[in-house]
């Protein structure tokens, strides 16, 4: 039926295991044990969430009853994650103390940022992954929060359900009305009376809220204690708060384009008087943004990891959708339009362009910390959700129509990634900043560095007794070498 | 008398050595005695070739007779290389058997591509670098190919002052009229007359054809020895022609955006009835493109990493004149325009990204070969020139019309890396082929994953008991799950 | 509260009237009728309309029950409008024979195409306002088809309520599993039995099939008449089919971006043995193509008026939002952050020229044909969504995280301007048409001229004596001007 | 001998003339003189002026004698140029008293901007072609600034000469070292001393310095009349000054990438003690940007027509260069290579949009003046370069390393065109500008309508009884749209 002439299958091989497909570049940051655990969690992703992912939407349905419970068969992957000792991947147990008192299985692994980078890629794929294996944000981050900076009671109470898997947790920052990419523009009051902390104001974009399981927040505020005299940045805190706090209401879900996000939800909530022990403090009064920042730089790389996953699952639907026999416009295979060819080509290399810029990222994570590596994290923050963006649009655009409905999983994931640009700081206050830092790192020594040369070639034309001959002919008086050469830059 | 602002210079230091600034997840791969030389290296490229590029182009002067001779300064220049013991980084000395009989100083590196490729992003950064240390193109191309597949004779009569810097070389390659992109369009014949091959023909873009020391050429060519049975690819030869052959004659030199190029030049030659001896033939008959390809694949890694010391230099000027403390458009001074920051940060992580991907394929280059490394290579190729141009660009842009004249090495450094979107195919044909090839490996796997999750994430809707509810509440009849399920594709 | 400094109201004033901001080059064509009319039709869609979306939004709930019925706001709309007297605007009664006889109240404007397409812009800037006017899509469309081909009969019964508002249309033209971008490959099934038409096959992508006011589809198919003797595009019918004919089943609905339209929808739909009375046929067997490509002509334009107005009310959000003094980050109004300033700029720019494109693509249409401004009109598809689109992704992103919700009309406007670069034609097929028609076009005359030109100069270099001197100086024997100018091209 | 297909002809006719190809929706600003004229210098610019570029350039040679006399070509052109009536078209005569006093040849035209602005665009075809007609750069600005503000003196000695096309002249405005985006930053000093103006410091860029025929500069200077309590930009004057004046010393030419443009050139100047007589004065102490804002609007849409021939120029000799039957890489001529006619089709679409913003805004001028089409100017400003760098880089591409030299226009016209991002203001400049602009003049409105459309939708949420329900089923508490909808903003 088809005139499509048939699939070029020279060179098709089986794709190897993501343990052999780790760029060479990286490979002598990858340990045999993260290669091992690599392997099982591809097979585990591409055998039993993708196909998941389906079913999971149906099982939630299409009405409003979509916000109660949660699809049956996001538990069983996760009973298979535990039983294949792939879950908690993301926690580097050797850096907290007395871990194993919260995480009785013994879970927790002891990966590099690039290593449990690579794994995050592979969860990025299906919408089900992450949380099958306990490695979903704001899981992640709160559980790493927690484990740090909390309490033996504090962890005792959050850290270890959560190592478990049995709840949820939320991370509330963002606020309504507020420029809250400045972190010091945030103003949910945060007042102490007696033993206890309590909270007024609002706050949104609070992921998994709308989740039955989601027993406990992470909320930052402002902090009463301190005053407009002390540092910008140090008069915030953060509290641990219930999800059935009093006074706490979740008003609405925000969509993400015309995505809901159910049951997970993006909530916009509201606290009128809430009241948590004095003790729900994390850390200390006016120490949020010190706990803001450990928390940031890593949880950048693993999202970053996770949209390079998602643009290689666009990519290989274009590649499928090229080689559609039943799509022959114009008496050619898809294949066979040259523009389409090209876009597999620019995605081939903006991927993996991307996916070494986040590896050498993580390497420098890996080799101090977070801080150390501030331009490198920035740029994976800003490189990657555009590339994702760019790659899964052409996947759209080469599948038509389809590409924009359910029947792919592209369009929810290019929405998704389109938040990328904006959450944990849009892209311009990042490259701002990135651009300010490395001018004023080096402004000085630019300046200085061309104005040796200059200086430098002055004496050497004395030297060989040559004027710098100028363009002209006859028509010019000559310029003099020496002056321009010896001028301030 | 300005009004700007004093120079931001809080976190400025003088800038680390080359040997401290390689990405971290490349420092595994240069070992001590590389990064010993990069240092040296950048001091002699910083400290003596840039001054010594403002001097080189005033010896050079300004009319028709830049065509005759060339500065002295590049003679002093190699011979503080020598000195300092970096030439001929390039040549991998034990790839090659008897090397020391035709390199004397044993000066030959022991560098892999990687090592080396650092070596050129400094090399890349000055006009009279890569002269100066026997680096340059396209010698360093013909020293390989002549040290890989040359006899002894042609070893020593060529390759011995090659390596001593005393000649330079030519390849010719390109023919005006022709598709060259393609090498089965080269038609300058090749015909053995007895003991002789005679040629006949044309040639352009033949580089470095104006140098008073340019004395021998590599010719590709179509053999007479092959007729159309043979595959297209091996029907071209490639013979050493010396320069003063007859019959041989430079009409004229090409400009490249108004550059000529003097006294290196571009030159377009025409062959009638040029006779060489038939031992002058390289490798054998019709095995020219094998040549070439060995030949194209480091190349284009060096080439890459000379352009991205040169997008390094062109933001170092944009940073320097971001904060020239003479220019202060509508009172504010260049870096508070918020576009142009935005610029620098661009660029830093366009130059790290394009770095990394070279690196990358450096290294599977070393690992293998260039043949297993094409993917990473013609990410390189297409990513390199372009993202330099982009760079260089913008610093010009930032410089006003300063930027397009002969004050700064901007709109120099934008027209000859103009070429390299061309040269060597242009980005059309290696993106063509990359997409292709991606293709072509990649189709019925893409294909057969997606169909095999689809078939199973059908059995898992009848184990689970849903059906696949489809949007549109009471005005649907449904949709059967299954049967697009199972539907292939 | 807040640090920003005042608004800056200097030069602002109220926004002139719709009339009065027609760019200069068009008014010619604006007749004074219709200046009056655009008035009116402003007033109406900012004072009436945009208030009115979000009560639509409000009425139609959140969950299932929104597939049923519709906001009963909409009719309080139409009869507005009615009264007036901007109703069916779209429809050049002049152009149609009888057409007083379907339009009782003569409702149908004489306007032409770029007066019409001024309305639209207006009319594109809210949800409700095309269809409030009786000018939505694709029941504007399907009016013409009827109006112009249609029989007294099928006039009477379809028409007259289609252009009284009663009721709505669908029409039926892409199918799944098919490049319907090339309308040949439409393989649905038209098969005459006796006195009937019996259709079989899938369509999906049929607009408005959620809607209870839906009666009527256009339904384009493969005719049995033709055999594949018959010239590819001359093979397809259109047919008339009632949306509650037998045999005929909506699926399931659609999702753009998550959303999924209701109670309008985008219907997948199945024909199996649907069958309609012979005289459903509209023109002749074997005629859909000539319909369809009187049909879409106008509407591209028509559309892409509408995605102007849609982009215009996106870069006043985006103003809105750079002066909301809540919004200061790094103590600085977003204003006054250079990078928005230029986006602000750079959409004004792109939305002026998307609309010169349209108004002069109108105009060639007015003054000829469609078909005479098949250069023009794919040029205002292909331009204006993208111009769009690049628009409002910077509202969105302006707006950071609001900008992705539902409390803008930002997110939603994207995703639907989205579907424009698919429907009707990927812009890649338009582009590739656009390409090749200029190419066919001109190559002769391109090629003739340059060759007339080489010529005229070889002519011209005998008679004053000169030579095409060469670059090179002494190192070349020159360049025979002749044989170069002479050479074919 | 090719193995390429036919050339595609089918369609193909000689190209109309350029009357008959204004864009339709400007055909009413045409009048039937201007068409004619268009016609004739149509035919003499493809006829007449593109051969000839070929002699000027062979007469002009190669060496530093360039700079010496002119190609004697031009002066022949001249002279049918006169003959052909089409000689000083740039001078709307009825704009200027008693001009007939100085134009004995009654030459100068009544056009209006659109007008002239087609002609333009035929000009920019050619590089002789502008001066052929007396229409060259800086003439035109020159002698309109001598003809509006001259004194009669002043016209006699140099309007005269200059309307004759014996003189040519220059405008040095830009100056080294500084912003001089900001006319307040101009530092050149001019100091009245008896009945003299005494001038010193430098300027650069001052095109034309290098022609032997060039005889008068119109200099503007920080007049020392005016101290630092005037105005910033009412401090500046414009001085006529001989270019033999004694003191007045051309150092040397600037290159444009590597073009030095002789023997016209771009001069570096320096200015020591030069006088001029009081009367040199050009309207009147402190009044030079006054001058300069009527001066440059109309001359920016002047060059952007230019640019807009060379972009057509660019894109004939890229479809010339796609159907060479010569160029056949892997077995396809280059036009089917997909994405070659992608770039066919942006370039036309591209050229098109950019067409009808310059001819918008030529119309806008003509119906009032360059002040009140300030935004529409610096659309026109700010696109067309970079629409036609564009469009030139494409062909540059497409003809591979033939594109980059001398052996078509290409290269040349990029590099000159590179110049116009910058000339006469930056890009980011228009763009603040613009961006400023439209942010002032509408942030008041768009605040206002938003804020009045959210108050009716609260006003018509209460009438229809209706609250807005918000996403979130049963787990949320709903949202108080009317706080929502009453919140400013």
């Amino acid at each position: 039926m088809s005139e499509a002439p048939p699939l070029p299958t020279k060179g098709g091989e089986p794709r190897k295991p993501a343990s052999q497909r780790i760029p060479g570049i990286a490979l002598p940051f990858v340990g045999d044990r993260a290669k091992k655990m690599l392997d099982i969690v591809e097979k585990f992703v591409e055998e039993e969430c993708i196909p998941s992912d389906l079913v999971w939407q149906a099982q939630l349905g299409t009405g409003d009853e979509r916000w109660d419970g949660h699809p049956s068969i996001l538990e069983d992957l996760k009973k298979k994650a535990k039983s294949l000792g792939i879950w908690n991947m993301f926690l580097p147990k050797n850096h907290y103390s007395n871990l194993s008192e919260y995480d009785p299985t013994n879970s927790a692994g002891a990966f590099t940022n690039l290593e449990y980078g690579l794994m995050c890629e592979l969860l990025g794929r299906a919408r089900t992954a992450s949380e099958a294996c306990n490695c979903a944000a704001p899981d992640t981050g709160n559980m790493e929060v927690i484990a740090r900076y909390g309490t033996a009671d504090q962890k005792k109470k959050w850290l270890t359900p959560l190592l478990a898997g049995q709840i949820r947790s939320g991370f509330l920052m963002t606020e309504p009305d507020k420029a809250s990419s400045d972190g010091s523009n945030i103003s949910l009051n945060i007042r102490k009376e007696g033993n206890e902390l309590v909270l007024n104001g609002s706050k949104w974009w609070s992921s998994g809220a709308g989740d039955d399981r989601c027993k406990i927040y992470i909320v930052m505020g402002r902090d009463n204690d301190a005053d407009d005299s002390v540092d910008r940045y140090k008069r915030q805190s953060m509290v641990l708060v219930p999800s059935d706090a009093k006074g706490l209401t979740v008003h609405r879900m925000l969509s993400v384009y015309g995505y809901d996000d159910a049951p997970h939800g993006h909530g916009h909530i509201t606290f009128k008087d809430v009241r948590v022990p004095a003790s729900n403090i994390l850390l200390g009064h006016g120490r949020g943004n010190e706990i803001m920042q450990g928390r940031l730089g890593p949880g950048r790389i693993h999202h970053a990891m996770r949209s390079i996953g998602a643009a290689e699952v666009a990519l290989e639907w274009m590649i499928a959708r090229l080689n559609d026999e039943r799509k022959v416009p114009f008496g050619k295979p898809l294949r066979e339009h040259g523009v389409l060819i090209d876009w597999v080509a620019r995605s081939r290399l903006e991927i993996d362009a991307a996916k070494l810029v986040v590896l050498n990222a993580s390497v420098k994570i890996d080799q101090g910390d977070a801080k150390g590596a501030l331009v490198e994290i920035a740029e994976s923050k800003i490189l990657t959700p555009n590339m994702a963006l760019t790659v899964i649009d052409r996947a759209v655009q080469a599948h038509g129509a389809m590409g924009v409905c359910q029947d792919t999983p592209l369009a929810s994931m290019w929405a998704h990634l389109r938040t990328l640009r904006i959450a944990d700081g849009p892209d311009e206050v990042h490259l701002n900043q990135l651009g300010r830092r490395e001018n004023r790192a080096r402004a000085q020594e630019c300046i200085d560095r061309i104005q040796m040369q200059k200086q430098k070639a002055a004496e050497l034309m004395k030297q060989y007794g040559v004027q710098e001959k100028q363009l002209g002919g006859s028509k010019v008086a000559g310029f003099a070498a020496q002056s321009y050469l010896q001028s301030k830059l």
